[in-house]
């Protein structure tokens, strides 16, 4: 989507200062888009550095006194935090001040809205800025970050189209590429894309892990190693509860995995070297393709 | 190993002038190890370009030719051409020759010498140089590839260990780290380390392709994606022939990894959160601990 030119906050507040909410903050206010950012934390050292660096006017470790008359409160926080979040801040927030996340699953989110804030949904807008979450913590906020990158918004039907729209515009004068789509879409596309890769990724680490020759193997893995495993580095907890949260498309991706697989290992064994050719020849297109397409300018 | 001084070269032949043997040439002449690079191909146009490039001395379309007074022959084609290429020259290699490859598989190759060359076990020197093979062609070679990586020679019981020496000591002067092991614990390493993995994003890659939604999905990949099917972009004729060379270590592997695949599809069936982080973090440890070694100075 487009969207129209965004107003002016004159109160943002961020809960969790870290690559994702930081970065939005930085990028709002070099566009004139943000008088006074308020950083919401449980990490006091962390906002003190956020502090320091500019990209919070003001610290808080209470969300419910922070959020009192903002006029955007953006949750950066991981998705398994925000129950306790929105219990707190549901019964104080001003019917003015719209309410988004940054969350990697999105049904698992609105159903939170929906317990927590089932009066306020018209102010809520679910939303997944597609962007590395590997660093954590106020120093990887920068700006820039969202310069072309994907942000999904996936509105409720409740949600009123003005909050849509101006969250929309926020994002996009971040250099964001907005698409909306339900919930239920979104959780599909990445299991597909993000969380399957995640969990192979994970479960091809620790079967290494697990041979009795490991550390030998280990020593003799090089780039491919290095880059198809970059994602099982990453962290056990917020995977584990993005794993749970987007449980069923996951299990059916695994399931379509496990049958191409399958059929792989079924033509290795035969050693049909026209069938397993023609496998990796489909994939290899398919990645190029994609390639071409993601890292054109 | 740490092999002593080298012998220089009168005459060097690189049978597939691409990354791996142009890289090897250029690298043995800045070191003044060579006096003459014979580049053996079936394209006329890339051994042009290898002259043009000064990767070479001189062309040959004919490997029984070149070879005739070569002090060292060095085979960097696919591992499926040597049969032929083994066949072509053995009956013309001189008994000071010696015979080297680059192969990504070493039983099959052993196998070969074995077979083409029963009489001349002394001279041939099995061994794979660890560097990307993503890129072909003579344009693709480059001085210092070699520099920190990895080069395994899997010599025979027939090797002479003269000429195990002299293969090591001119990989050494490339900047090449070497190690000795049997073509079985080759195999068996690189069918874990490299091997299985690019047939994991094969057939992921695939999966996702084959999805009713996959155009949507794949405009939703990110740069998780990017890496994690970077290795599905290979060659396909190439790991086919891969994948049937070394199939038992490979189908051994990809039980392993189905295994490991189950377990964790079960502990997401049962939401078993506590199963899912302990399985993550032991992969993110595994994997973050090997970084840490892998990219050290």
């Amino acid at each position: 989507m487009r969207a129209g030119p965004a107003q002016p906050l004159r109160k943002l507040v961020i809960v969790g200062v870290g690559l994702i909410g930081g970065s939005f903050a930085l990028d709002l206010r070099r566009a004139g888009l943000v008088q006074h950012v308020v950083g919401v934390g449980r990490s006091a050292e962390n906002l003190q550095r956020a502090l320091q660096l500019g990209v919070i006017d003001e610290a808080s470790q209470s969300a419910a006194e922070a959020v009192r008359d903002a006029d955007l409160v953006l949750l950066a926080t991981p998705v398994g935090q925000m129950a306790a979040l929105l219990r707190e801040i549901g019964p104080v927030l001003a019917p003015h001040t719209l309410l988004t996340d940054a969350g990697s699953t999105k049904r698992d989110v609105v159903a939170l809205y929906r317990q927590y804030l089932p009066q306020q949904l018209a102010q809520c807008i679910p939303a997944h800025p597609i962007a590395g979450a590997e660093q954590s913590g106020a120093a990887a906020a920068r700006y820039g970050l969202y310069q072309r990158r994907k942000v999904v918004l996936a509105p409720l039907p409740e949600t009123a189209a003005a909050a849509t729209q101006q969250v929309a515009a926020l994002w996009q004068a971040c250099g964001a590429q907005l698409e909306v789509m339900s919930a239920d879409e979104h959780d599909a596309v990445f299991a597909a894309v993000s969380h399957l890769p995640h969990l192979l990724a994970f479960a091809y680490v620790a079967m290494v892990a697990g041979k009795p020759d490991a550390a030998r193997c280990f020593d003799f893995a090089a780039t491919g190693f290095r880059d198809f495993t970059r994602i099982a580095g990453s962290h056990p907890e917020m995977w584990r509860d993005i794993a749970l949260a987007n449980r069923e498309p996951l299990l059916a991706d695994l399931q379509a995995f496990r049958r191409q697989l399958d059929e792989l290992t079924a033509q290795l064994q035969a050693g049909d070297g026209a069938a397993l050719a023609a496998l990796f020849a489909t994939a290899s297109e398919a990645r190029n393709t994609w390639f071409q397409r993601f890292n054109a300018p």
